[in-house]
């Protein structure tokens, strides 16, 4: 039976191959805390594939990676600057303001949820006027793929870096579908993050097909001093760690991780290209990896739940009695059950 | 001579009349930590004045009184409305995080310094979905007279209250310029605060003539219960607070504090006045207390600035090479202050 | 092979039962963040365990469920009783500092890992004077089975609620080896939690067969009311929340739970038994649970190291070149293990 | 009449060459948040005093001194080891924990109010195994002269500074009541700070002769990088600065400050000594200062309250119907005072 649930791509089970390999690590006793062979490996893997020496640090949300990675890039009064629908600005119910001690969310408009210079310089001189009271801005995070969906090209990364630079802002992706973009544009793991100026990745892979898979990569070795620390005391450090890094390893053998993030694009492809032939239905905003974004009338949603459709609403809008949708494909995502998702819209349009 | 300092009201000395009243209280021991007499007095002045029985905490800086303040009225993950350019989101170094232990800060758009229904509206729409980890909506926090120098009038205020009302936020006020406000509306203390739904105001005396004389003013006993520890946590619980207090009675008495704000204001029309007449300066915000924005030619700040002029550099405009800048009185600036810039103005054009 | 770890039970894989249910969970799609069924069952159950109607929060680890126990029961000015050696206080990096907002510790002296009635009166009369700084009293937070592997009778529980209740201390038990505790006492989850007081339980899987399954069991409801806001902005509300269920579903079906616990526990008591006939090691302390502490030679211990063993050092001691150190059982160790561990010791002795 | 004020020494008033200072200062304007002249001429003069270029900051309570102090030197996940009586321990309500976000305090036993190296090191032993989660030592807290009035010798201070120096921690010192320190000891300030190895001191003005006027001064300037902004968003930092700094500079004409001090010590040892003649009284702990900690009958303490004296009951006796009571002098008690207590106390034995 077609499975109607686009709520989100963690609403998906695990991959098989990864339920594997946690299932194939549970031989005998092993070190905790990440001291394990298993996590030693991962480490290798990941710094291999990004072609340079990354410590690599396994947590079980993204929102702990985030944290994380935030507190070692900002003082307690320091000012991030994000996009005003980042997930770290209202998805996490304050977790930045906890793991930083109380830093400052700046947040920024911008179309598609992406970030721009122009945004960034804008929001920058509105902000303050040098007082000796003005909290210093201490670091930029961005999400790619965005929280929209969309996708920052190498030349909007290499715009952002050098604002950051110039302001001296550290840089933090969240990348908690950081597979969905390099599949979806084809660059390198190295190419989207350090290269791109990034210190800290925040590494997604349980909407990847993972249980509980986050992996924080940071690429400057000064900034890991204080990691652990703020790791254990945020009660973050797995004793069986071995378990997490199973996840990870699975996800990387003969690209798995790829191949999952450009299934779930490729479903939320078809999705758009289906919902375009719905007459009541827009779409407001390019549909660039797995998550589609649709305005439809408020009787049509109600009747693709009232049927079982799992999705979320996502903003109010301009035209009367319609709103915009969330779509969100995954791994596990078949082609049946867009089809049938669809099928339900037409008989609702 | 003329004294050419409009930077901040905060340059000003203390008034003769609170100096008097500190050293009159140099008398022989008393009960430290707010149980002296002077204290009490205050506190019973200030409830009289506000026709309500208030709890009322003196400290020392109006950072200190907002941060307590906004302490008592959110969670740790509680968000606070507040204006883009309010003094606590850019001029506090990030203390209102750090006194909420994390809540976040959510900047609203208006013009002329002003909160407005629509800008708390549209901010509220853009903030998350209603997921799980959107944080709560906990305390809208406006400042009156406002760091533009603007008003809100009682309607304004009503309105307000009626929105915070409906999103079952606290509301508080920041009044570091509060006497300005009675000043120029006429309006008594309590239908610019309780009346007007201010559940906490933080109330200004430095400004108004004091040496360090802020107030906490709780109009909601319920909320004091914590109060007395966290100000004690964060070190501005004074020994020797009779000489907080003294600062107070002085500037009760036959209203000195309105008196001190009605000259202040008197002195920032007279400066608006004439600067209406030098023909490169305009004034893109009305003049309703005791600033005066003025958009002018750098050089001609330059000018002023080399002659010693002392005023703040505020933001930058559209027009080439002008910027906004702000120009603060106080009790003590006299009229021949104002005459001396003004032809120092004229002279630069 | 013998497996010669006894450095920690959390050295142990997952236990068979556990596992299986996890890859069993692996089905289609489910509501995330603990709404799906098998989040609800294990609250159902727990409940029914239990004899009360209980909250039951899953996260990861011990620590995290510590720290957001604490964070219900104390305010951040708020100071948290507990054993000078208990693992709050020594073993997680400031983690009920960070989560509370900055209570206090105040470490309380007791033989054999125990709180007493008599040393944490002492500890209160010892701790400040009673001027307004005095950081009041919150909680007390005490451990079953303690990190030296004792118990608290019923009656010593009872004498620590007594106390408690009269200093108007809220009560936490941090139960990481809670099963440890039932298996050997014989008495009922309820006797040993909310019947002798308690008021919020952190109840360990992870060390008792687990992967990584800890449980916050909340017993008054009115301490829940910001629970769910405080695991997220902590990055402990997992998405895939029914593989965290699973795990635990899996050790209540025929009272897995206390057979591992039993088994680890007599497993323990061998190697007690073994030890005491080892010339120079003596046991200072009971041995009642999975965990036994034997002084010894450093050169001995340096012999047993040096042979693969694996088990830490505790603390020094009075004795020249004698050390204490802890040996670990848990539902993986065989009698094999035990005797080969034994034999080695007895040839280095 | 006289004054039978001895509860604390923050009871007395400001000394009038304090209060003329500050009235003397009440002309013009000035720059605020410490630019102002005075600021500069006081932390010239203290750099001199103290023999070596240091950064000092004033603020208004001896806590804020203290809480900024620590948050330089300790992470949020590290030890502060202090004494288990020290004033930050247990009279600032968590001040510490609140600055530092979220640090340790360890607190360590000792005789009269006195740190020792072999009670830091049974604490330090006694705390955690090295575990991975064991938070690490910081910095080391010493209060001098001591919250029982006490004197640490210079070669006292030695050998704490080296048992610091092994363990990698930082050393502040809590100079509520320096002064009087230097004034009991004959060394200068640089003996019993920089050179006895502190790397911030927290300097007590208010209970000297001030109003409010605590100096942080900072001897390592790698320290003060982030102290301007922790002050800011703490609220600490006050735009009429030139008050503060007025007050210490009074203090420092002639050296008033030692002189204060000297005579408020002379008030104690004649306390101290009329004290010895009454027969039910006795003194537990040196008299080194201008504290006095007499152990007396319940009785006699209540008749000497009833008669309007002004002293704290400090702790419990193991002599039943005894207690130990607090008495203080200061810069303003006259001889005629303490005879006049003494004169009470006789009567009432």
């Amino acid at each position: 039976m077609a499975c109607l649930d686009f709520a989100s791509d963690n609403h998906a089970p695990v991959h098989p191959a990864v339920m594997d390999a946690i299932a194939r690590e549970n031989e005998g006793a092993a070190l905790p805390y990440g001291e394990d062979a298993a996590s030693a490996r991962v480490e290798a893997r990941i710094s291999e594939l990004f072609e340079r020496t990354c410590r690599v640090f396994a947590v079980t949300t993204g929102s702990a990676a985030n944290g994380l990675a935030l507190s070692l890039l900002s003082p307690p009064y320091g000012v991030i600057l994000t996009h005003e629908a980042a997930h770290i600005q209202t998805g996490e119910c304050g977790l930045p303001e906890f793991y930083t001690g109380g830093a400052k969310l700046l947040p920024v408009a911008g179309e598609n949820g992406k970030l721009t210079p122009d945004g960034i310089r804008t929001a920058i001189a509105n902000f303050g006027h040098g007082s000796p009271g003005t909290p210093p801005l201490a670091a930029l995070s961005l999400t790619q793929s965005t929280e929209m969906g969309t996708l920052y090209s190498r030349a909007e990364l290499s715009d952002l870096a050098d604002l950051a630079r110039r302001h001296g802002l550290a840089m933090h992706m969240d990348g908690a579908r950081f597979a969905n973009a390099l599949a979806a544009t084809g660059h390198s793991p190295a190419e989207l993050s350090w290269k791109a100026g990034v210190d800290i990745l925040s590494l997604g892979g349980t909407k990847n097909g993972g249980m509980a898979a986050e992996l924080v990569v940071v690429f400057d070795p000064a900034r890991v001093a204080d990691f652990e620390r703020r790791r254990k005391r945020s009660g973050h450090l797995w004793s069986k760690a071995r378990y997490l890094a199973a996840q990870w390893e699975a996800l990387l053998v003969d690209d798995l991780w790829r191949a999952n993030a450009r299934h779930a694009n490729a479903m939320a492809m078809q999705m758009a290209e289906g919902l375009k032939m719905i007459a009541p239905i827009t779409q407001p905003c390019p549909v660039e990896t797995n998550q589609v974004f649709a305005t439809m009338p408020d009787a049509m949603a109600k009747a693709l739940h009232d049927a079982g459709a799992l999705f979320h609403r996502w903003a109010a809008t301009d035209k009367p009695d319609h709103a915009l949708h969330r779509l969100v494909t995954s791994w596990a995502t078949q082609p049946d059950d867009v089809d049938a998702f669809l099928a339900l819209a037409r008989s609702a349009a």
